[in-house]
């Protein structure tokens, strides 16, 4: 049982995401007070060493700091100790699992969170990868040890997506998603679209604004939306489906000539990510101007097809580090809140 | 404390709503039990008078018999037994209140509410009339009995609003929200921008296809949008607004020539509802046409600007007998969850 007055959290990885995380732990302080959450950072893995301190860590003061490349690090960063050594031993009630995501190895993740998990910590991620390769055998980590496990971070970053599903869209049943899950591409197509650009240039543009990676190939290539795609079928359809079940098309050749003659007969060209009768698939797909899915820019979109509700629209930003964190603290809420009775 | 295994259900109202509760709880009767729920329906309470039976109403059947009108009245059917007499008595754990709405008076509705939440019953409605006129003092009666109260439905239908907001979104403080509130004139609407219909035209055909009533006063002069409005004031700002602070336009006086010129420069005129710097406002708008919020027929849609997340906008059906009725299971289910532990 978490004790509301205190929770202890234990952060692996202090990138963009788990900065931000920090960052919003600090903004929402009385916010979360309100709600009855002490939250205590106890820990911060970094890949070279942790910062571990049971009296709590200052959010702010550690992303001032960066810990990892400093020399004149705090007195209690332990070098060297990394999160597989750090997680068993630390008393944090919940891990926070955000280093960077591999979706060939899953790794550093997946160890990282089997480690939480099979020691009965809480675990909350926003890494994809190792939920795209590993679901259910992560699932089952956590109902082999009782605790809670959740990831709404990983699909479509600030915008509610598995809580809207779970906490929103019950007594539906869902019967098919479809949507954009990827803001790089959009905003490429965006700009193709509008300003007539080739895909070249408009990736380009992407990467100046810091929109695209240097290596944009998880992006441009669908990986990424492929692996939220897995995500989504597992957790909210209960599939159980791989990685290379999802059909798979990128956006690299799809030429201005093709985006203009969509545009002047209606149309966007949009990546479209779609889960239906049993399979899942992204390609590009012509969408009506007007049709709630054709959003413009970095936004995301997500169609579910309900058997009461109907079509239930949810929009959002799918990706940013105060959006990516705002979903992390809202999973680190509802923790607390599942678990404030047991 | 509710025991899971039987949660009573009292129903208040028999008409679309009731109805679609009534089926939607026959539908969704396994579904419910894998979520520990069974839920009985021991009163259904028409103007008239009253079934009750405490070993459960077979919901199927009562639709089947529509009650009030028939003269062969089911052996449990108490002729003059009326909600305010039945609600105190009964033995249900939770009210759904159902009766058709009334921003005048906020009756019958009110009184209805008032019984439940004074006799520790937990609430949940549709109507809202009621909310509109009297939020506060309804929350106050929750808060004195200690019993809960839920109104997904009295906002936007089966799309998720309050649920999205409680549940999806914390940590973030909602800074405003913008919107489609009314299904009847946003159908309205597009056919005069799609189809360059005069507003009369339009009108008639939303009466001929049963999207608009016969006196279509609360939706065209955006009476009923400004009472969703106060309610999400109230219920999600905090504020403490009432009806009359509604700053109100409705769609009547909009010609074609005023829809056509919009069209052609790229803009759709729709009603729009704000809530933004301590007002709230519901006037036509000019909405560019790849706006997020440029939904087109009977959808609604609402844009909440959050200080993490950043906007999140959710689109569904605002209206129809399933939909509604999915909304108010929703909340039946969350009532059960959230006194689970008590």
């Amino acid at each position: 049982m978490i004790d509301l007055r205190r929770v202890k959290l234990a952060l692996v990885g202090f990138g963009v995401i788990g900065k931000g995380v920090a960052k919003v732990l600090a903004q929402k302080r009385d916010a979360l007070r309100g709600m009855g959450i002490d939250a205590r950072l106890v820990a911060i893995c970094e890949y070279n060493g942790s910062l571990i301190d049971a009296n709590g860590i200052d959010p702010l003061a550690a992303v001032q700091h960066s810990l990892d490349k400093r020399m004149d690090k705090p007195q209690q960063w332990k070098q060297g100790a990394t999160a597989l050594s750090v997680i068993p031993e630390s008393d944090a009630d919940i891990v926070i699992e955000v280093t960077p995501t591999s979706v060939e190895t899953g790794e550093p993740g997946t160890s990282h969170m089997l480690a939480a998990l099979n020691a009965g910590k809480h675990l909350v991620t926003s890494n994809k990868g190792p939920l795209a390769l590993n679901f259910w055998k992560l699932v089952e980590a956590a109902e082999k040890s009782g605790a809670q496990f959740r990831y709404e971070a990983t699909v479509c970053g600030g915008m509610p997506v598995f809580n809207l599903v779970r906490k929103c869209l019950p007594p539906n049943g869902i019967e098919s998603i479809q949507g954009i899950l990827n803001g790089t591409t959009n905003f490429i197509l965006t700009k193709m679209h509008s300003d007539n650009l080739p895909f070249e240039i408009a990736l380009q543009e992407a990467k100046e604004r810091g929109i695209a990676e240097a290596n944009p190939k998880y992006d441009v290539e669908a990986i990424d939306p492929a692996a939220k795609l897995v995500i989504l079928a597992n957790a909210v359809m209960g599939m159980r489906k791989r990685f290379s079940d999802v059909r798979r098309m990128g956006i690299d050749k799809i030429t201005p000539e093709a985006v203009q003659l969509a545009r002047r007969n209606g149309f966007s060209i949009k990546l479209i990510g779609e889960i239906a009768n049993g399979s899942i698939e992204v390609v590009p797909r012509l969408v009506p101007v007007v049709h709630p899915l054709n959003v413009s820019d970095t936004l995301n979109a997500l169609l579910f097809k309900t058997d009461l509700a109907r079509e239930v629209l949810v929009v959002g930003r799918g990706a940013g580090q105060m959006e990516t964190a705002s979903a992390i603290i809202s999973d680190v809420i509802d923790v607390c809140n599942a678990t404030a009775g047991a």
